[in-house]
């Protein structure tokens, strides 16, 4: 159904907002882009940036408006997981059951080319707006200087708040009768270090590997980037024995990743330098409902779900977003309280599952991935739904790689969860896992 | 230890924030209280209120500044629930294992006696003075016609925010990194009512009673006043068969009393006038922590913690905040970092656990509270107290007649509730629930 041509505003020209305004585009209306930050290609952008793995869902809303192959073009595949342990050896794990792959991108690179590919198609980006307020009923936008200065009031047919975790949209619907919010820090912070590229451009390490160092209550991660540089990420609590309080010296630094990440030492020459410099960001968790205000504004991607980077897919997540929002927009034409109705009574459910699932995964990327069990269990459950595809995927495959419901990849994850606890508490499962008794065991339990 | 004076702000001139007053007066400092609204002595105050009900946590906080014997002299005291059944008959229930009472006491009448009182020990109050902001590292509160525009700025030593469940100081805390919110609406609203006195000015019903209509999903209750009338709250949800939303027109609100509370009939007269006068109001939970900024801001009572209304501890919770506050001032004098920490490390857990029970009790007010296995359930327990009243402690005594920490009444609560869940479903427990084999049962359970 064809929609008649409208005036909107898309606040936050971030990764989600860029693409929700090329999808708006799309459809015909005059989409207007702004953002409180200057133009992310003019400025240094870093410091506090964790890279994105773009994985099946983000590349489906990519290439549904065609630009997912010039995205690929930045994007470094990675098919498996590269373990450092703490002896400095290290171990592989293949991340799909089909040899699928994660794509390594930089949030500053895949932003700047995505802005630039919504201007050629005619979007207006409107930089260093900041949005301090909205009035819901108007769909007007307030922009100013600062929040208690002379303000300017743009009016829209429709606002959409793409503006992230901290959104100033979703900061007016709070204060709303019956909105629901919730915002919840983790007791760990991260940091952001870099691995340079070797002299001649490569890298140093395998670019298609994502490269962990997990320690259980902290752990170090890289992800290549194009220019043969690695963005690295320390994950650590803020207070205690190992943590961003405690150490706080030169010296505390150098002697925490002697001991910890032996193998980086040649790696990351700048460790001190970076450890000091880059900020210490915090990770939140929020939950809202509703997502949208009557037919006239709507909350999309962090704004109304900000979820922590354990399962690579805060930005998946909110592309997905988009793609049903446009599924609506096609079905229900210019009836926009359907379509915002719609949009977020299917997207809410599946917001709070990926968001439980990526809370969840800091514990396996943490501990498990360096556990002889655990290598077990992967390899129990691999050779099972090599042999019975239909009847068992694994979890990681089934968000990562399908475009399955979040809502049922935690509720089937669960249930294969309860089956893989009990096939591996059986004694001796080391060396009977092969065997065709542990095999019907599975598909009993599966009925 | 003795403070030394300082100049206080306490935001919210309610019921926690004037009884923190008249404590940090009898600590020697110079205490000013503001309040967006009119002097509450001086205006109509209705429409939406539910009656409160004081037990003995905060008879406890009001005695020990010796303003108990004041506030008596306008509370009733209420012995027992009168249950109205649908057919129009009546059961009673005694609410504490040793004749305790709860004390009905109207939210406006309260709160003018204890202003009255405050001023008296020369609190500063002022009236109409909107906060919009305040400057946590400062102390400094932002006061002003609108939020938007012009402001006047007052320095203090400490700002106290007892401004409530939508509370302006803790808006600008939410504000702050790794400060984590949460606010969730039940899905069902409340409406004033009321049962007026006799022309002789006598109540209509037991004014000793908390007499309650439950119907499951949605319920009437009624607390009685000095003068003669009663307060009547109906709960009910927003949508749905029984519903604010349905419940629509003239006919429809006098049907659904005539079906449900058919005994309202005489009781209130100006039904349908006052269901649609008044206005239908939400019921909100909020979480949050921390609850003070350093050794400037703290948050106390509803501002902290917004609980439901059903376990009628709102008003004791937030005044045992007030207790517990003090007991750290005069513990650690000056030393106000340490007297706000540890404030709201005792305090933090206590209100989670008072925020579930309350939660948890609409069910049990709404449905069980009509049922014969909860009365025979109230029967056992009572036995068993009286014979081992240092073994057993009913949840709803732990929680309403001792100062036992709300933390500890969940806990044991459940320990308790999990036994009786157990001796309920035991076959024929009808009739052999006076036997010495289900006390002995009970005594082993609690081993």
């Amino acid at each position: 159904m064809k929609q008649d041509s409208l005036k909107v505003a898309v606040i936050g020209a971030g990764l989600v907002g860029t693409l929700l305004a090329i999808y708006l585009k799309k459809a015909g209306h005059d989409v207007h882009v702004f953002d409180r930050s200057a133009d992310i290609r003019k400025i240094e952008f870093s410091g506090r940036s964790i890279n994105l793995a773009i994985s099946t869902r983000g590349w489906k809303s990519l290439d549904d408006v065609q630009i997912g192959d010039q995205i690929r073009e930045i994007a470094i595949p990675m098919d498996k997981r590269a373990i450092h342990k703490k002896d400095g050896t290290l171990a592989f794990q293949k991340y799909g059951m089909k040899g699928e792959s994660i794509y390594s991108v930089s949030r500053g690179g895949l932003n700047r080319l995505m802005i630039d590919i919504a201007e050629e198609k005619g979007i207006h980006f409107h930089f260093e707006q900041k949005i301090w307020d909205v009035n819901l009923e108007e769909a007007i936008i307030h922009i100013g200087e600062t929040e208690r200065g002379d303000w300017t009031d743009l009016k829209f047919d429709k606002v959409f708040g793409t503006d992230g975790a901290f959104s100033r949209v979703r900061h007016r619907m709070q204060r709303q009768n019956l909105f629901d919010y919730s915002q919840v820090f983790l007791k760990l912070g991260y940091k952001e270090l870099c691995i340079p590229a070797n002299e001649d451009g490569t890298h140093k390490i395998d670019p298609n590997s994502f490269h962990i160092w997990p320690r259980s209550e902290f752990m170090l991660i890289a992800l290549a980037n194009e220019d043969g540089s690695f963005t690295c990420t320390l994950f650590m609590p803020f207070e205690g024995e190992n943590s961003f309080e405690a150490i706080n010296t030169e010296e505390k630094v150098k002697d925490f990743f002697m001991n910890n990440f032996p193998d980086t030492k040649e790696l990351i020459p700048d460790l001190v330098a970076d450890y000091f410099k880059n900020p210490t960001s915090s990770l939140i968790t929020t939950h809202c409902y509703p997502w949208t205000f009557k037919d006239k504004v709507a909350l999309l991607g962090d704004a109304a779900h900000a979820i922590v980077p354990f399962y690579g897919q805060g930005m998946n997540a909110g592309f997905e977003d988009i793609s049903e929002m446009y599924r609506q927009m096609e079905k229900h034409g210019n009836d926009w309280e359907t379509i915002f109705e719609e949009y977020q009574k299917i997207r809410k459910p599946n917001a709070d599952a990926i968001a439980e699932l990526s809370f969840r995964n800091f514990v396996e990327m943490g501990t498990n991935t360096a556990d002889e069990k655990f290598l077990l269990q992967k390899k129990i459950e691999a050779k099972f739904t090599e042999k019975y595809p239909n009847k068992w995927l694994p979890l990681y495959d089934r968000v990562t790689f399908s475009l399955n419901p979040y809502i049922d990849a935690l509720a089937i994850g669960d249930q294969q969860k309860n089956i893989m606890d009990e096939i591996m508490s059986i004694e001796n499962i080391e060396n009977i896992w092969d065997s065709e008794e542990i095999e019907s065991m599975i598909l009993s339990k599966l009925k």
